[in-house]
């Protein structure tokens, strides 16, 4: 079988990820990085050609897959639409709410363009989501509960920054262990927002600048840290670098469910993530989500796609019979 | 949207949990079940109509899919490639060394037939097979770790039973909670046999039985026993009856492996499964793939097929749009 030809659109820690886990994978080929900087600017770690975005066009006979490794607020809602009516693509596109609207979009795109692009691929969405739906389609009495973390929220990382008298910071959003146990053995919990998670920021402050202010103000700041149970610690930039510039992160999904005429039977489905580096652990679904993006529009399966319609075997290179002789 | 109209073959621990389950989905229905034994010696927990085995192919029109709930040792290789052909079917076959040939034959009847013949669902094969091929494809590099229990082996009770003097008994495999703690923490260790599970018998012993001998010889015994740490106690009748009639089970997969350039990054995905009744869980996946095999073949998706061969959407009674909306 042929390799698949992928290219990258935007080369941030996603991009750089899927570069490298190209390199994990014989069966794909990195062709070019597309950029909207100036090109010779962008210091790559492999020997594909860097690209002007606007140029991508050109690209597409030699390219069979682009994966779009911009962000959700600004970049794929312009991005999908656009590349999806002439690339197959895989994004990584999570505004939970837009959803919907994202999809039909990208859906018309690809099939007027008769290409394949799968949406909102990663770990969540992505992989929670795929262990939500078989766990709810199997168990369709019980409860669901997902916890995030240990792991950097970016935008309460933002939300830390902007406070007055901050230099730099960042934040862990953490599962309370209790929490997890609690669902672990079966009790099906009510749980608060405040019993799940708890936040951890730990702070750069300006010279000479009210700390006492800075932590209350970080500490009751709505939407963000007002409903959860926040610690403030203040370090020093060094340490921030040192200690804090890896981007851990994970989670837990459970179904929690009964079968049986008395209800007697209680099953609990658990899943769970620990990831040293969130970029590079969504790079690689990425990847294997490009591999299944091909073959589905070589069998002419085009338009808009999620990670429910993909049939698991796209993603490994395996053939089918290898697949069910080694790992059914 | 038209129920998917059921059947059951065979009225054992899977048949009934299957009966079970439709309770739970509104969109299943079931029309009858299939026996071997005289119809009338059935007290079934439903309204279906219970049919001798001989005749169900007068049920193609009125049933969408067959449920294959017999053994795997005789009753599937020989159900499986004959029922494939006139209905759809689903079923638990799991012995992994045939499974390729088992495949075939289906394959063949079913598509002879038009047929849809999903084999080897449940949770392993099953469940846990999609998350190794998932987690496979998704960390090329790294390391595949399954434990099981704890819960009730068949094959291993039965041994024990054969062991003269031994009148009852039933046998657990654990796993070793420090063998799954070093998995966790990504140390990638190499594990033996005997330091993954250990084995826990419950015996009832004939009066006057030598119990030293029936637990030596259980500890001694070959393939079953002798490569693994074992004890046995010696228990009474009412005991057995009281404290180990359920038929829990469970287990672990796990995929550890890095990504980046220095494989620096190490992550971790773990899927387990804590099952109060293997038989009611097992039919309870079943029943969510007779609901996907009844609708690829309405899309011309025919012949055999695995659990990596459908698309997760088809487990669902949710429609695609809904499905994004709401768990993706």
């Amino acid at each position: 079988m042929s390799k698949t030809r992928i290219g990258i659109i935007g080369y941030g820690n996603i991009g750089r990820g899927v570069e490298a886990a190209v390199k994990q994978n014989s069966d794909i080929e990195l062709v070019a990085i597309f950029t909207r900087r100036p090109p010779e600017t962008l210091q790559t770690n492999s020997p594909a050609k860097v690209i002007m975005i606007s140029d991508a066009e050109r690209y597409t006979d030699s390219i069979d897959v682009m994966l779009l490794c911009g962000g959700s607020a600004t970049d794929l809602p312009e991005q999908g639409p656009q590349f999806a009516r002439m690339f197959n693509t895989v994004d990584t596109f999570d505004t939970h709410a837009r959803i919907p609207e994202y999809f039909d979009k990208v859906n018309a795109s690809a099939l007027a363009g008769g290409k394949t692009g799968i949406i909102s691929v990663g770990w969540d969405p992505g992989l929670f989501s795929m262990l939500r739906m078989i766990s709810g389609a199997i168990l369709p009495k019980g409860m669901d509960y997902t916890f995030w973390g240990k792991g950097v929220s970016q935008g309460h990382s933002d939300a830390i920054r902007r406070v007055p008298g901050v230099k730099n910071g960042i934040q862990y959003t953490v599962p309370f262990k209790t929490a997890i146990e609690r669902v672990r053995t079966g009790s099906n919990p009510e749980l608060s927002t405040r019993e799940k998670h708890f936040r951890e920021c730990y702070v750069v402050a300006e010279e000479d600048a009210d700390k006492t202010r800075i932590e209350a103000e970080i500490k009751n700041m709505p939407n963000y840290f007002a409903d959860y149970n926040t610690t403030v610690n203040f370090i020093t930039e060094e340490d921030l670098k040192k200690n804090h510039s890896k981007m851990p992160h994970g989670g837990f999904v459970f179904r929690s469910g009964f079968t049986g005429e008395s209800k007697a039977n209680n099953h609990i489905i658990e899943f769970s993530l620990k990831l040293d580096s969130n970029p590079e652990f969504t790079s690689n679904v990425l990847l294997a989500y490009a591999r299944a993006a091909h073959r589905m529009n070589r069998e002419g399966l085009t338009g808009g796609k999620t990670v429910f319609d993909v049939p698991l075997s796209y993603l490994s290179p395996q053939s089918n019979s290898e697949l069910r002789r080694k790992l059914l």
